[in-house]
């Protein structure tokens, strides 16, 4: 299972691959972050967002994408603003038929780090560990969107062997 | 010149095309509101918006689209969820080649009512009157949509009147 990490934000949409292999291990296809022109307007830039979110789901042909619920600790100007790119960023993966998933900050540093109030350092750390790679993701935002990413394939890993159990 | 006026809200996106002519007459060619289901996932309703803008777009292919501003008296939950549906909004414009302008509610009430603490039913009642309809427009997130094109229309009007005066 593949899947696409989606993390949102005012100047940097942070994107992540990561595929799980049937023994568990976990590989990061690609990741980086969208960058956004503050001299754009802000539909051109929300054009962008999709654009190229669309390009990369193309490439990489994920089966499920997962993003990061957010209802904490902004002012209402920021979370406008931050709406404005997640709900574009839904609507690429819903226009390419694909499933969104959401997940809490807390949610997802307990499934990465083991710990839902981890510090950023402690993010990073841990992905680059899990996905056994030699540098740290950068910038901060393709971290998280890896992180995202991660937390919906332990969850996914998860529900499915649950569902084994069950039947 | 014809404008396309947006009203996002959470279960409704109300929509307006007016045309100006030549003698500043205002024309009402089309409007209505996208309902939201709730029991479609959030990715799905975005989906449905912007096909549904996109289907209006080529229909009455308006030069310039119109949207209500909002940092007002509105929530974090409320706002984020807002931006949601409003990025898609200026996407849907922006992904047809369109400009988009923003107006607060204040400016629009002004240009429409000529009072910017008007009441809903004053702006219904004028939005009525200017398009010269036999009934007041359906709900009020059409209305709302129809105030904010006839402001976009009053406002280039004004701003070409002025450009005129200055060669």
């Amino acid at each position: 299972m593949r899947a696409l990490g989606i993390d949102c934000g005012g100047r940097y949409t942070g994107y992540g691959i990561v595929e799980i292999h049937a023994s568990g291990e976990l590989q990061c296809l690609a990741c980086g972050a969208i960058k956004l022109s503050p001299r754009q307007t802000l539909p051109l830039r929300l054009c962008s967002i999709f654009t190229q979110l669309g390009d990369i789901i193309s490439a990489f042909r994920p089966d499920e994408v997962a993003i990061e619920d957010v209802f904490y600790a902004l002012n209402v100007k920021s979370a406008l603003q931050l709406g404005q790119v997640r709900g574009v960023a839904m609507l690429a993966a819903a226009a390419a038929g694909l499933e969104v998933s959401e997940y809490s900050p807390l949610t997802i540093k307990s499934s990465v780090v083991g710990y839902g109030r981890a510090e950023k350092e402690q993010v990073k750390a841990m992905v680059t560990r899990l996905l056994r790679l030699s540098v740290a993701p950068e910038p901060m935002d393709a971290t998280d969107a890896l992180a995202v990413a991660i937390c919906h394939l332990h969850t996914a890993a998860t529900l499915n062997r649950q569902r084994a159990v069950a039947r």
